[in-house]
């Protein structure tokens, strides 16, 4: 159609960058949809690593245009009998196993439908046991971005995995307790603590006291921006994903705190 | 022409990604050709290893639409007498220094035209001894493109690198000798033992007995993919390229079996 | 327009390629102006590293088309009072905290126009205090490839920073000396000597002696390419950025020489 703006594909791996893996998926969408505009989201998800990969995902898939097709390939079970799944959402396509890595998403974005990638037509003639990111994912992305109605695709699912992920809770009055859910290339902690979570607790605890409890450490005061402290100072801001983090202006709070994904962290309001 | 495919080139390079250096070669390439789709195959061969960037070029060069523009810069003697040439075959383009990164193709792709890449005015005005791949390469492939024909850059090349790869081989009755040729980024180890070699050897030895020996370890039986033995336990499959893979599931089996590139691995089939 | 070229943006960050940054700077921009050409610089600049961001700059940014739009994120006091710019020069449009990582194009890019980007409705409509990149710098971005004039953006700033970074000089009549200032993947030693200091100082010296010093070893000669010498013998040369750069024949002259960015080097010229 003309004045059609090009359609957008997503990539989200634990792949790597270091083999033909991701250049396989793009190669197969190029040769089925020649006209799209693809991008990387990241290929670094540790290996296997379904919770990160939902929460890269989460952290940036609302920013895209609607109708942006998000691809997620971290599939230990590849070839087992996991299904692989397009989830079509209000605004955007989310294509995947079957495996709880959208989780995050179904949390917050609200599902139309959901489709099993079951037609042999739109998959590659030859499908590996091994690499259904070239073979069943990649195919299936580059069919939606060409028009392929995704009940085209197979039946539709009724059942679809949901993992139940660690959420932040109030405990007594003045407590909220959580824990680190992502370390970022800076160090920064990002705990599963929202500003959501903070405001309705806030609300029971009147004034300003705010005292996060990290690694056997203390951190008191809520900041706004990392350099609001001298270089080298732990501080607790809630970031760009409205997400409490422990950061240190200048370094990594990761190293300084001696502290990874899963470690507990509370704050007290008063 | 109206109508005509976005031309597709890929940049394959030992070049990592935190240095300028791939950047110029987009840079170069876009100056010359603003209608192109540029595709990192990857940057991450390690430097100077001409064997491996050939592996990786091999694993998904074909998986491209035709005409696609593959450049492959892993250069160790950039600068002296070895040729720059294009690679002109029934389905693409190569173009990379003439010293054996492209003899994996040249096994499988029948080649049609190799010239030499010397006509200066498709060049960077100034060509530095050290960076051909922005100064010779890039614009190479900008040039063809945008339409030039091959025969414009220079004199056919009767004589190009080949270099001799080791091949498995059938030692005895029944039992396949090869070598690890790569480690990808989850630690399988991908050998030279392709599913042809195995059926080739199979027709003579009747049965479905399967033992592969590597590092002094035995894995007996072949399976279709990772999660078909319990976490942690050693497989072996052929993957999504159809060479033989030892792998782990949801595991490293490089790191397990402490084995690198280069390792001898055997297949006894009885 | 028709015929106007697809308007291209550069991205320079410290963000790394783990985490959701860059893909967010990109959903951002491709929300604004669909019909933009992305390209990677290096996402991989060390965290804060200012100088190191403005040298990959320096290295690539004018082999780009005319009207490049050159987004430059290492923002250690995002969120401070430092304020967002837009350097317009002849050329090219670059974009960034005014912290002076732009120092080095200031030295050789006349620059034309310098405005502050003040707008809200050229931001995003909620800025985070720590990721500027996202809401701050990618809308700007796009909104210029959409042919936004930059003084819609905000006031012209007169006085932006400017750092002064070490330069190579000339010590009695024939010693240049100079320092390490960035080491690239392969190990290479890129100084600050540049090929007009040795010509300049060349001129007072007659001859072609050629002595580096450096990290108490000397290498004599200076050399045009890597394999000029043998396998593993360190050299002297100007690199593809026209600066003095010991190497090391398929090897790493860093590792080799235990030397890093900030080693002193010196070349004697009789």
């Amino acid at each position: 159609m003309a004045g059609t703006r090009t359609p957008i594909i997503t990539l989200l791996t634990d792949y790597g960058t270091r083999d033909h893996f991701v250049a396989s998926m793009k190669a197969v969408i190029l040769s089925i949809a020649s006209n799209v505009q693809i991008v990387d989201l990241t290929h670094e998800v540790p290996p296997h690593d379904i919770l990160e990969a939902g929460f890269m995902l989460r952290s940036c898939y609302s920013y895209f245009p609607t109708r942006t097709i998000h691809v997620v390939v971290v599939d230990p079970t590849v070839g087992s009998e996991r299904k692989p799944i397009i989830v079509a959402t209000d605004n955007y396509y989310f294509i995947a196993p079957d495996n709880g890595v959208l989780s995050l998403v179904y949390d917050v974005e609200p599902v139309s439908t959901v489709v099993e990638i079951a037609a042999e037509h739109l998959r590659m003639p030859e499908v590996s046991n091994t690499f259904h990111g070239r073979d069943i994912f990649a195919p299936a992305a580059a069919w939606i971005a060409r028009g392929t109605d995704i009940l085209n695709f197979g039946n539709p699912v009724e059942e679809y995995t949901k993992l139940t992920l660690p959420k932040a809770r109030v405990v007594g009055d003045a407590l909220i307790k959580g824990s680190v859910i992502h370390v970022d290339r800076f160090g920064n902690l990002i705990t599963n603590i929202s500003r959501d979570d903070y405001n309705a607790a806030r609300e029971k605890v009147p004034g300003n006291a705010f005292k996060v409890m990290i690694a056997k450490q203390e951190i008191v005061g809520l900041k706004e921006y990392y350099s609001q402290v001298p270089k080298g100072e732990l501080l607790a801001l809630f970031g760009s994903t409205n997400l409490l983090e422990i950061s240190q202006n200048q370094g990594s709070a990761a190293r300084t705190l001696g502290a990874a994904r899963g470690a507990e962290a509370g704050v007290l309001l008063k």
